[in-house]
Formats: C-alpha cells, structure tokens, sequence
C-alpha cells in the first residue's frame, strides 16, 4: 500500500502544537510511576513520550530516531506498537483524572494505567522521517477499565490503528512489589 | 496477578539453549531485509533479537536492558510487543522456508516477512531482570499471510501472549521504495 491510499487526518481536530511549556500528562504522573521507558520522566535512557491535551483530544508527537527502522525508510513496528501503548495509557489515564474533576495543572498526580491488551493494525507502511503523530479518543470508560483507540499518523497520513484495554495501576505495583499490567 | 498463579511452561519443549553459533532465522535474512531494530543484524543500535529452531518450534531469548522498565521491576510493555513482533515473524518467516522444502543452513535467504496486525494480551507483570523467553507456532500458513501464536515466559512463568499476521515483505519495500507491512 502507498501513501497516495491514505487517509487524510481531519484538519480541524489541532494540528497546532501544544505551546512550550504546555503541561503533559506524564509530568503529572506520580513519581514511582514515571520510570517508563517509553514515557517516563524519570528515565533518560527511554522514548521521552509527552501526551497533551490539545483542547479535543490527546496528542502524542514523536520523530523516530535513524535506528528505529524496520527497513530502510520505513519505521519499525515495535516502536509504534510503543507509541500507540503509552499515548493511549496518557489517554486513559487522563480521561480519568478528567472524570473526577481535575484538569491538567491541578496539584494532585494524575493517576496511572497500565496496558491489558493491546492491538495493533499496520495500514501501510510509516515512513521513517517525519515527525510521529498519534491521535487516541477513550471509547470506553468504566470503574475497572478504559478503552482507548489511537490512530498514528506520518504526514497526515493514517499509518496505524490502536485499540488498548487499560486498567488503573494498583498502587502495589510500585516499588518492585507485585501489581498488574505492563504500561 | 502474580506469579504463583502463573502457567508454567511445559518443559518438554526445549528449554535448552541452541548450540553456540547456531543459525538464527535472522543471520540468513537477505542483507535488504536486515536492519531492523528489533532483529536486524545490521542494525547496531538495534536489540539484536535472535530467533531460533530448536527441533520442536521457535525460541527468542533476550534479557531486557535495566531502562527497560514500565515501573520499577517490571518489564515495559512496549519492549514485550517488540519481542512478540519479531520472534512471531521470524517463526512466519521460518515456516515459509520450511514449507518451501529448506532448512536453516541452506544457502537461500529465509523469505522476510512484516507484521499486519499485533496483538498483545498482558497476563500479568513481567519481572524485570531474568531473560525472557519467547516461543511461537504457526496457526495459520496460507499463501497470502501466516498467523502466528506466540508466549512470552519469565523464570517459567507465562507473562505475555501474542497473536500475529504476517504477511510476506514484497520485494519493493527494500531501499526505501514503497511497499507493505512494518515488520
């Protein structure tokens, strides 16, 4: 597939970036939890994954690095399986800081999910370049889990589809001790 | 969830490892098709991942890296879809080369396949710290596309199950051309 198949990303739904400074939801994970290699703070050997709130939705941008490849010119699937994980574990977490009454910027730490499962779809193939875009909207949201479905995008282009089970992370997972899920 | 739930894994299935400087699927790829980050051995910078056939089906071996984390002590997930992705491709890769009446040693580079749709299930929290095990088997091998089951095991103990279509790489999507899949 080529990219002269895709999708268009719709316009109106913020292509502007968040302004410098802008808050995102992993600073305002709690510290024990924000040692992710994809997304955390706290790790400087990981992805440094920031999601924004961009007044419709959650955001995630990202330009691969030359090694990210899967062949030469295209991005490697592993890392936009992790893009997808940890934007819509942002997504996740933050539509549940949202629905208890907080809004980014509050004092209290925005509580963190973890991944139960995750699907993705390769549309066509990422081209290895530009700047990573992930778009994610909550599908479902209940007591014990969230549903997230995330698109990726290169150029506007829709690349890949994700669809991702999160549970709040119990706080016994912190500190080495057992817990549940992966985040 | 923790591990004295866990499954453990049948030892009958070759828990040894390969012989020292035995063929990885990944060391007969053609050159085009040996870059990726996950498993590419021309790729430095990658994770190296080695697939191999241990006369009952596919292993990949890897121990995590300390910054591999999603919380402290336990393994990020987005570094378990990465495993599941390329040992579940090579295993597609290797039944292809099978099938075509080969083994791994003959002179012909194995077939190259990507990766059309991943999924993970979480079953619980992988730890951090052992090496990780990951084996597959082929469920479904047709002419256009091969799906693989694949499970991921922590000190015997099942953490992660993968399901995987592949489908084989075309041979336009090496030097940067287009082409299908992210493999």
């Amino acid at each position: 597939m080529t990219a002269d198949r895709g999708a268009q990303h719709p316009p109106a739904a913020g292509e502007g970036r968040p302004p410098a400074g802008a808050i995102a939801v992993q600073d305002r994970y709690a510290d024990d939890f924000a040692w992710c290699y994809g997304c955390g703070r706290h790790n400087p050997a990981g992805l440094g994954l920031k999601t924004h709130w961009d007044g419709e939705g959650t955001v995630t941008r990202f330009r691969p690095r030359p090694e990210h490849m899967a062949v030469p010119g295209y991005v490697y699937g592993g890392l936009i399986a992790s893009l997808i994980d940890c934007h819509s574990m942002a997504t996740a977490s933050l539509a549940l800081y949202h629905r208890d009454g907080h809004r980014l910027g509050d004092p209290e730490p925005v509580p963190r999910c973890v991944t139960a499962s995750l699907q993705v779809d390769y549309l066509r193939p990422t081209p290895l370049g530009p700047e990573l875009v992930v778009r994610g909207r909550v599908v479902e949201l209940g007591a014990r889990k969230a549903v997230v479905e995330s698109e990726l995008y290169a150029n506007g282009v829709l690349c890949a589809r994700g669809r991702v089970v999160a549970v709040p992370a119990p706080p016994t997972m912190t500190g080495a001790s057992p817990g549940q899920g992966e985040g």
